[in-house]
């Protein structure tokens, strides 16, 4: 009887500890991850995610993790799931926006959606059915994985004063925001994570964003840059995926389906909090020590939102699979923005004012 | 050998199905909700809960969800889960600062945490562990479940244009800012969601709040009050939560726990994107009805912050349990607000300036 069970009642039937479950299959795989383990934040959202999947399947379902370079580069995650080298991979989808520039919804587009309108396009917006859709022909299935939150706009010798001082700049820059740069006479250049301080040290590059605060102090770009600008308009969120091989994910019992969907999620939560709460100490650190923090100049954002749209436009004359993504897309973004504008927003620019007056 | 196992030997070796484990318990728990059936998001979340841990234990631990009302009144759901009539609850917290205001921080404080900053708490900023020793009093334990995001400043039946203009308003509305209205001169009342819409309509209260747009249109309020403000300032980011009865909760196997932790975590992702994406089309339709939406005027939010302050230092000086998370929670407010104000919100701001100008 549901109705007539106390919790006494309850407790006392399940004095029996639980056992392992023999009926399970012992599976093992391999995550390869296309950050340096270095940076606890981001490599440390796979461990995470390999520590629940193993809890909740009572350690039947083993994933190891691998960081960059240890089976393939961090810019050859997807192929290695794709080839079936690995069963999975933690990477930002926009590293490959080179085979195609619909990878980068995935992630964030120039100018697109924040953290929240992302989580909300992927889980209740038709984004996860489209971007998997799109990634059938890459033989992989997708899960969002991790955040960052918005990310800054990256570390530079030079300041940045007009539009024109992008010309000629060669700068590291993530995905598809490339491709915006360029449009403006900059030069950008893909660069994996533990790659960024030889090239930026040498002067092989001029400029380079990473991620944030926390990340960008570990990685030392303030030792070799004076000027750290915001915000990173390429990525006001960057969500990373979990790719797992078709064949991989169709051969898995159906309970390890429903962990791995259950513990990306988890992995979520846990990766955007661990961000939130590391970088305010870390920006504190950095401007104590000298870094230039500042926002980039109204033109600037100007020219490079006009420089977006202009490549959206082509792209999507050009991609139909991009244009598919780009029309369904950028109507959720209207409405997100919109509705953002009103008691989200409002708030959170009250409590601005009271921090820059010393309220709080 | 792990590193040798290539995705199709590690697909061949999962061909058999994966069949129920005959060694976990059967356990049946009641969960009562503190809302009403109508409100698929927030009730929504608690049903999609109970379908995940039912998914992840193979069928074996079920969860019956009872709307407000069934079991116990929604206001009543601690109580019931503290004397053991049901295992756990979905409920906000702060409808219990009648017995403590110390329950508050785990849902919205005014002029408190936005949804990210609240997540970052508690996951990753202490208020968890802050939270669950508070808890132990009350016999349960908690979990962060589900959330709304910023919410609406509520509907009123009159123009609020001063902080005078909140003299002898009757109110309803959620938790402690209940008591920062009172300071000013306003009635506030407690009443769960179910019950508003009569009070209203009745003119046994002026005002009500309840969460955003698309509950609120749900709930009717357009057709009985015009006027629509925002932001809501007392729950910049509302985080319901699940508790537990804490001997219901030591009698689970560790796998249930952690089932539990899963999908408590994977809850709070959908909520709050099912939120997210629902809100601007209700919101659109409310306006297109007639609804006058405007925010708060300065001088009112200016009121309300400033009694909020004094509130705090009265409490803080009355309450020692209060007093102990208040000061930890004050110090994070402090520095997320200010890291939020760099990149997340010049991303923000400038996004909506582009919305304002029809360029999205």
């Amino acid at each position: 009887m549901l109705r007539g069970a106390g919790v006494a009642a309850a407790t006392a039937a399940l004095a029996a500890p639980a056992l392992a479950d023999s009926n399970l299959p012992e599976v093992k795989w391999r995550l390869t991850s296309s950050f340096p383990k270095s940076l606890d934040a981001i490599y440390g959202a796979a461990e995470y995610f390999a520590k629940r999947v193993s809890i909740l399947s009572e350690g039947k379902f083993q994933i190891r993790v691998f960081a960059a370079g240890e089976i393939v580069p961090g810019l050859q995650a997807l192929d290695a799931v794709q080839n079936g080298t690995v069963e999975c991979c933690h990477t930002a989808a926009y590293y490959y926006v080179g085979k195609d520039p619909t990878f980068a919804f995935d992630t964030a587009m120039p100018f697109g959606l924040n953290t929240r309108q992302q989580n909300a396009w992927v889980y209740h917006g038709g984004g996860l059915e489209l971007m998997r859709e799109f990634y059938q022909s890459y033989n992989v299935t997708s899960f969002l994985f991790s955040h960052t939150g918005a990310q800054m706009g990256g570390w530079y010798r030079k300041e940045i004063k007009t539009p024109e001082d992008l010309q000629g700049l060669k700068m590291r820059i993530g995905g598809f925001a490339g491709q915006v740069l360029a449009k403006l006479g900059a030069v950008p250049q893909q660069i994996a994570g533990g790659d960024i301080y030889p090239a930026l040290e040498k002067g092989t590059i001029d400029a380079a964003e990473w991620v944030g605060p926390y990340d960008d102090q570990k990685l030392g770009f303030n030792k070799i840059a004076p000027y750290y600008y915001y915000p990173g308009w390429w990525e006001g969120g960057a969500a990373l995926s979990l790719y797992v091989n078709l064949k991989a994910w169709e051969g898995l019992p159906e309970l390890y389906k429903q962990i791995i969907q259950s513990a990306t999620a988890e992995t979520l939560d846990w990766s955007l909090a661990k961000y939130d709460t590391s970088n305010p100490k870390a920006l504190r650190e950095l401007v104590a020590g000298g870094t230039k923090l500042q926002p980039f100049p109204p033109a600037v954002m100007e020219a490079c939102f006009n420089a977006a749209n202009q490549l959206y436009a082509e792209t999507s004359a050009a991609n139909p699979r991009f244009k598919k993504v780009f029309d369904q897309w950028s109507a959720f973004r209207r409405e997100q923005v919109l509705w953002f504008r009103v008691s989200e927003q409002t708030f959170d620019n009250f409590m601005a004012r009271q921090s820059a007056q010393s309220r709080l």
